[in-house]
């Protein structure tokens, strides 16, 4: 399942760098700040709300996809703009659902 | 970074199948149906920001790892329930960003 | 206090009914459809949050009840939309906190 | 439609006068503090947006009417913690809808 976060972590890492003389949306993102992010993060939780309702109504899932999609960008947005990441709500995630025997194991075969 | 979201989705899923039987939170969010769970993420998507605005204040950060973890973890709840899954969210984020490159290669690896 | 829900009402109302012709802001809304103006509504909630942290962290109350009014704008925009009326609100209100007292008193003096 | 909000706003704020010693649900909000305020004003509002979804799909208007109820008293209680009012915010969309011509009426005839 696996590397996209890792991934995308390094991706919007290199474009928080790069906020003053880079264009893109992820750079706009930083450059205004902590309160535009949250308000993001805030519609696009909205957005996810609906398009639920509308799959429980018998619409598009794909439309869930893409907004859930959109609401965990921008959480992932505002975790980098404090200096956290995905990985640390992972790590969050992994220690309350004992998840950690397979790091575990990794580590073992490192 | 990565197994994590896949085990837990498996979690999720187990507790799902066992929803009538299980005393599990998860099971008895589904059971509660699609409704609860997500006025549980727009709950979770509040609590996160006022976090978030905390550590903007100079607060905890710790506690925006955690009410994040709490919105994540309620969205896969809610993917689970319309039988999505954080499987379908990452690949979104992959097609997005163009993050290919990595699942290309492991396939062939394999 | 009041009657400015009132008037505000009608104004939606008119603007509602030109939603064709008018190039208002009200009225594009109504003629993008009830999901736009529910992700405003889910917009303006969170900046609602946000402004009471920053108040809560010493911050201007100005800006707060600004977002407050957005907040209630919208809201009132979605009931209007679907043939509801902040006075159906209001009337419930009422209902909960046994309020009837003062109507009651003015229909008699009607 | 007009003096509900003006009552509703005396009686939260005698019970949030009442906060240490009054067993209600809006004293037991305000001993809380901003937060629990704050994350119900969240959840209302994702209850909100889920009855109106529910509206868009043919269901009962009535419970539109009771979320949204809920989203503004959770707002008074909000704004009463700061010690600001509905009032404060109704003056706000007056001005914008330049809704003066009935205070001034009022004004001159006091």
């Amino acid at each position: 399942m696996t590397d996209v976060l890792e991934q995308l972590t390094a991706v919007l890492e290199a474009r928080k760098q790069a906020a003053k003389a880079d264009a893109s949306y992820v750079a706009s993102l930083h450059a205004k700040g902590l309160d535009t992010i949250l308000k993001k993060v805030g519609e696009e939780c909205a957005e996810t709300l609906l398009a639920a309702k509308d799959v429980q109504h018998g619409g598009d899932k794909n439309a869930l996809v893409y907004e859930t999609a959109d609401l965990w960008f921008h959480t992932l947005v505002m975790l980098s703009h404090v200096d956290l990441s995905g990985q640390d709500v992972l790590n969050e995630l992994a220690r309350r659902f004992d998840l950690s025997g397979l790091d575990e194991k990794a580590s073992r075969s490192s």
